[in-house]
């Protein structure tokens, strides 16, 4: 299940119905998801790792030390792949084939850009605090010179993108399938928030708008 | 952020006072994780695909369909690398720089191989259907064999795997920062369920253990 571009890189092969390049609906799970694996080969050998994310425009935003040697890497200009996933539910069907998962999920193909222009750098990190917390880059301390400098800030163009995404129920069971005792149906699934918890140095600080807007 | 292996593959550099190589904190992970993110190479090319998976023992089990590119290539041995991330919470900072994200992710480097012995295949595809819903496979209609042809299950073995996490609040603001009015502290997040959607055709069928045992 859930597979994306393969060969034609974003073209998408399996379950094309599934499919949309429409760069109105790629914005909006890549604005929902909150994590992005990212994709990167080593001599053939591939890693995948959960990076926190901002789109910008037309660009993915990823972030980390310096020190990384996955950014590092980036920053010279390698071939990513940033795909992110958002689970809306379990799909229960009469048979064990019919079973599958809701949800919506974009692959980003691209080249990576080190992004080292100080206002552009600043500008990613705006989009990268903003992305799960709108509004907090207002909220907190921007970083001082020595903060940006131990900061590497690489992007991936959304020029090559799929979206895909799966609702609602099973598909309809047939023959002597549809006479089956079973329960078959959907069970709804979204990231939810708890209560919020402040720092211990928070007495008396109010919750900040962020955490009060629609996002949450 | 987020950081797993690189370079010797399962070793942790960054952070690695957040990794860890427990097999049992290793399986927790996978165990409660939904989706897997399986990375692949190319001709260098990285491909990162969502997918529904389950751990049976020390292996990850993949599968989809026969006509599925991905899994024809998996089928024939390959490198690949899956990441399982779960999303604990925001972490908010009266600095950008301490922002930060909770979670639990693990990262399996593994050689594919495709499960073909049918007795296997099928202990693996029990695994798939139960790892969401613990049970359900005794819910509902095994595949027949013409199902079972249609459908590449593939395994990795965990052999080689870390686990990372950042869990509570963030770190203690310094200098000027502790004198900020900005509010700091976590916002937990946490995959929930909505109520059950029956399909059209269940009409009083009882729901079924499997959506009601501890999981969800």
């Amino acid at each position: 299940m859930l597979e994306h571009a393969f060969r034609m890189r974003s073209t998408i092969r399996r379950k094309p119905q599934r499919g949309s390049y429409d760069r109105a609906v790629i914005h909006r799970v890549l604005d929902e998801g909150l994590v992005a694996h990212v994709g990167f080969a080593v001599d053939g050998m591939p890693f995948v790792i959960p990076m926190v994310y901002a789109r910008l425009g037309d660009e993915l935003i990823l972030h980390g030390a310096v020190a990384s040697r996955m950014l590092k890497e980036g920053s010279t200009g390698v071939d990513m792949c940033a795909t992110v996933t958002i689970i809306d539910g379990l799909v229960l069907a009469r048979s064990w084939m019919h079973h599958s998962m809701n949800y919506r999920s974009v692959v980003v193909f691209g080249r990576s850009r080190e992004i080292t222009d100080r206002e552009e750098k600043l500008a990613a990190l705006t989009a990268v605090i903003d992305h799960a917390t709108p509004g907090r880059s207002r909220e907190s301390r921007w970083p001082d010179d020595k903060e940006l400098a131990a900061t590497r800030v690489i992007s991936l163009s959304i020029d090559e993108a799929s979206a895909k995404q799966r609702k609602g129920g099973p598909l309809p069971d047939e023959g002597e399938d549809a006479a089956l005792p079973h329960w078959a149906g959907e069970l709804p699934l979204a990231i939810r928030p708890g209560a919020p918890i402040a720092d211990p140095t928070c007495d008396g600080v109010q919750l900040p708008a962020s955490l009060t807007r629609d996002r949450w």
